[in-house]
């Protein structure tokens, strides 16, 4: 079976939505918690799924180099593999590239880069790039796409539009397997009119979902949230939206007011395993002395692992020690709390009050809203 | 209430018993995970309670220096800080202010060590480190012993082995709380006469539970293992009888034999960060490249989170990438190994059939016994 998706309840331009995979149901605005090579960081499967988190998030790149997608799909698969009960989307690797590897050459055809691991030559093309997320088995994959970097010139924008469109293409004829959906990405930076074009091109290739990619590589935030309706209501209706890596809590919220509906980020992995816990009120860091004799929970609305049954003092005290115990729970409040948004905003769209409850939600000085 | 310690059954000298303390049963034989300041390294509480673990050791030597046995005490104790819902015994510092510390002088007073977080110079006397363990709230807190090192020479014996007695007379009469029950430790190394005289000493002052301390300090395990039936049979039948910081699952299998109690040991947790897991076939090396392709889960015997649901492969690969779920996953691991040890241990002392049990159960490289 392939994904499917379906609208049940609008909110001015926020959605909630069923997105129903060969891995169970995921209610819609979802956060996905990034599994980059096959491990939520420093957190059991069992904790994500108890969480609230339905689908994760895996990386094509960094599976390919370790352990290797073919050893992967030996194994098993990657939902085996890492033993996760949910729904996995994979991305195309197509970011990791130009972010974080020794990037050789971008032609038409694909991507020629060395591993930032063990140095080897490798080619990535929008068929391989199918080809890898087929071996890892997840329930959607990412098509290969050029990801421009913010305030690169219209031409260098247009040239990697046009190329996103052409792979995504290829990616679409390259894909053989029932139980697996591909999921278009729609680049343009903040060019309104190019958004529109490179989304108007996929669409007419009916994808089971759309992404928005090239967000949150460096623009203000201010001018994301500016582009995000128009480049939302460039998408379908019935398909579901998915915005690359994005983002804080309050580019969520923003985001889902816009009608955007899966997110991803490592925010809440990474800034835990950095003593940041984020909450209502803002984000806390725990390595502060202030917290040194701190009896108080984290975070007295919570109910995460870290919140029952553990103080600010004795988290304060797991940091300063450098204790595994601290990114642990940390990473487990963190992931808890986007699910707690993103489960909030989604009865808030159900009653017709999402505005009321997102300006509500966030109280602290995170708020940009 | 204080402690207190009922034997079950007899098999040779093995003894299967019932500690009741004022958190909680254990059964004993018994294995204390280490929890050295305040967290079992790399585990929740809930995962070392579902281990199979009802009583863990925190290390007063550690916790004195941070967070500072005080600041626990304002937070609850140490059961509430770090959230352990079953029983705790502190050591008293002792052993690793001569390991660890840079140790400026022991007298018949106490000792004065240079501590190893900050260099501040600090004092430790007996009646210091009970009033320490008493801000802990620990439920069994051991004496101040001084602890001499393999192969010294009988002088230096017979010196530590007096100020051992005379401060456990101290810690005694240093003691306030009902609700902590204290330890005393048989010091005398590999010397029976030096051992038997010490523990006649400490038995008369009618102490809750006798320790061995002293060995696995540098010495042959053979001698141990010859040591122990004649240390053991010097203490009280209807005491417990704890042999601290033993050690390897062969070593604490000889020592049920010898008729000892409890035990502690940091080895499932370090060994466990470093990629060894310990099985009853011997001890497997997960960053061995042989098990890159291994789907068989890492002991099928095994019913711990690393062995349900995952494969030697993607804890080959965990290690791989240096991913925290790794020593997560390998020290849940090794902590249900000895527990699984242990109880399997008490099983067969009820039936009679220890020494046959004992040894079938360790199949593998690492048995000595």
């Amino acid at each position: 079976m392939a994904i499917s998706f379906s609208l049940k309840a609008r909110d001015g331009l926020a959605r909630r939505g069923l997105l129903v995979t060969p891995h169970g149901e995921v209610e819609t605005p979802a956060f996905m918690p990034v599994g980059t090579l096959g491990t939520v960081k420093g957190l059991l499967p069992s904790q994500v799924w108890q969480a609230g988190a339905g689908i994760v998030l895996g990386n094509t790149y960094h599976l390919h180099l370790r352990p290797g997608d073919d050893r992967v799909a030996r194994l098993g698969g990657l939902h085996r593999f890492m033993n996760w009960p949910g729904a996995i989307l994979t991305d195309s690797g197509g970011y990791q590239v130009f972010s974080l590897a020794e990037t050789r050459s971008i032609t038409d055809k694909g991507v020629v880069f060395r591993s930032h691991v063990d140095g080897r030559m490798i080619d990535l093309t929008p068929e391989k790039a199918i080809a890898i997320q087929e071996n890892l088995g997840s329930d959607i994959a990412m098509v290969l796409d050029e990801c421009p970097p913010a305030g690169c010139s219209p031409v260098d924008l247009e040239r990697a539009v046009a190329r996103t469109v052409a792979w995504a293409a290829r990616c679409r004829n390259a894909g053989t397997r029932a139980d697996q959906s591909q999921f278009a990405i729609v680049q343009g930076g903040l060019d309104i009119g190019m958004r529109r074009q490179c989304a108007a091109d996929l669409v007419a290739m009916n994808f089971p979902g759309y992404a928005l990619g090239g967000f949150s590589v460096g623009e203000k935030p201010e001018a994301m949230a500016e582009a995000l309706p128009a480049c939302a209501a460039a998408l379908p209706e019935n398909k579901p939206r998915y915005l690359m890596g994005v983002g804080r809590p309050e580019d969520i919220l923003m985001a889902i007011a816009a009608g955007i509906d899966m997110f991803d980020c490592v925010l809440p992995t990474r800034n835990g395993r950095n003593a940041q816990a984020f909450t209502r009120q803002g984000e806390l860091r725990l390595r502060n002395a202030a917290f040194r004799d701190d009896p108080a929970p984290l975070d007295s609305d919570c109910d995460c692992p870290a919140c029952v049954g553990f103080s600010r003092a004795y988290l304060h005290h797991l940091f300063a020690c450098r204790e595994m115990l601290g990114p642990i729970l940390l990473s487990a409040h963190n992931i808890r709390f986007y699910q707690r948004m993103v489960a909030g905003a989604r009865d808030a769209i159900a009653t017709g009050s999402f505005v009321a409850w997102s300006r509500d939600w966030l109280v602290g000085p995170t708020r940009s809203l």
